[in-house]
């Protein structure tokens, strides 16, 4: 079984089409690893790719990701909905097969000397790669955001993991680490009332009381006037998409409210939707790697 | 991407641990071949086996199960409640990437030439292979068995597709053919009485007037006290799993009778369970093809 790990780095750039296709030229060019995914947003100014491969093709990619982004972003000039603090503003590493989540973290750390060594980017580890429980979650780490980080990188508690106390002058500082797949599914309701969706986000979201392993918000689709609820499931295993559905299906009815739709954003490891397909058929004594062909295809390379 | 064919042949022995080791380990060790089942029934005394591979190497490996089951397989000692016709009663391939209905339809013919050829067994070549539309269906071209085979190989609209009019005296006669990637699902019932099962299988069925691509028959399982729709889902693009689920459903209610579970046999495409999540997920545009990391992962071989 060939090892694939999946990494999705985070570039503070979403309207420059050039900086963009830069970015792709660079990812294809990497051997060992492939381009799966790019998407831009323009009011988040900022693009995410999708990449997999081996180890090593992996961390390569990153590497070279980050410098080509540390070259041809300027984040004095930055500015978008979406918080940041670096060019390059978070690099995670997936296991996807023949690899262990300790595989990643060690692979996150490589890459995090490496940028430090060549680019002088300081950076933090975050996640499954955290040094202390006060840098695991993203947002906290990433607080104070680029015009913040030369006053954080002063105070006691937050040394960069890797690198000296100073941002980089241009492309800030940068998150590296190893997570579990991250699924990004929304549910849209009918109605156009936004606050149905905040008090359901607040309900079903781990922070607030809900599932453990789901972040939520409530936002409006202006274009359809529609209320979404927008999550983040961190951890399908442990919060299984069909868990955070049945639980908003059961919130809405308090407001006479109903699921008109949902949507996966991006990629998602098929084992987050026949996990799903197993609870509502009913499925006894269903295994995915034993029974799925693709897994068994993959586990065959 | 790389060619990748399924193989599911059966062979009628399913009792004799001996020859079943020794089937295994033909298919074991055949280059470009990869054995990722094998399921046997006492009752049925018969086998299957599920390889994936290259075309070339899944050719290799048909053809020397087919020649090994002819060395240790007498049909003449031959009985079980599955009707057979042959030692290998029936070797389907199945396009699975890379490679079209028509180069499996080209693989098929090949196969049965060389068994042909070199064992001397008559073939027919039956579903997406087959010469004319009365041998598409299976259970047509198997009837009369193994015993009756030497008369109707005789009459004038059953001369083999490969192979001289005479049945090969211990291996008999083989089917060889082109298909879809077929799911073996079965739907368990909270009623003991098997006349619910049939009535509803005769329901859902297409040759009964029920989804086209769905066959089903009403069985008992007899250690739970469980009545159990038992299908064949033979296009699950055409025959989605969840439809006839559903349709079990509201056929049961005639009865006040609900589902207590549902499985899956051996192996079944991650896209036949994935249209499934999408369904009751109320997933919109969603597609398997550009959003499912096993399906890029596959891609990228």
């Amino acid at each position: 079984m060939a090892s694939v790990i999946e990494c999705i780095p985070n570039f503070s750039e979403g309207r420059d089409k050039a900086v963009i296709q830069a970015l792709r030229d660079v990812a294809g060019a990497v051997p060992g690893a492939a381009l799966l995914d790019c998407s831009s947003d323009e009011s988040h100014n900022r693009s995410v790719l999708t990449l997999a491969g081996s180890p090593k093709g992996i961390a390569e990619a990153a590497f070279r990701l980050c410098a080509a982004a540390s070259e041809k972003i300027d984040m004095t000039k930055h500015s978008g909905e979406h918080p940041r603090m670096g060019a390059t503003d978070v690099i995670p590493f997936v296991p996807l097969q023949g690899v262990s989540m300790r595989d990643c973290v060690e692979l996150s750390k490589e890459v995090a000397a490496r940028i430090w060594d060549e680019l002088r980017i300081p950076s933090f580890l975050y996640e499954e790669s955290a040094s202390s429980p006060a840098r695991k979650n993203l947002a906290d780490v990433r607080k104070g955001q680029f015009e913040g980080m030369p006053q954080k990188l002063l105070l006691p508690e937050w040394a960069p993991d890797f690198g000296g106390r100073a941002a980089h002058p241009t492309a800030g500082v940068t998150a590296v680490g190893a997570r579990f797949p991250l699924v990004a599914y929304n549910v849209n309701l009918d109605t156009p009332d936004v606050s149905v969706a905040k008090a359901i986000a607040k309900a079903i979201r781990g922070s607030s009381g809900g599932f453990r392993h789901c972040k939520a918000i409530g936002v409006m689709l202006e274009g359809r006037n529609v209320a979404q609820v927008s999550m983040n499931m961190v951890n399908f295993e442990g919060t299984p998409l069909y868990r955070a559905h049945e639980a908003i299906r059961a919130e809405a009815r308090r407001w006479g409210v109903g699921i008109i739709g949902s949507e996966i954003v991006g990629l998602a490891p098929a084992k987050a939707l026949t996990d799903c397909a197993a609870y509502y058929l009913q499925l006894e004594d269903f295994s995915y790697g034993r029974q799925v062909l693709e897994a068994r295809l993959l586990e065959m390379e």
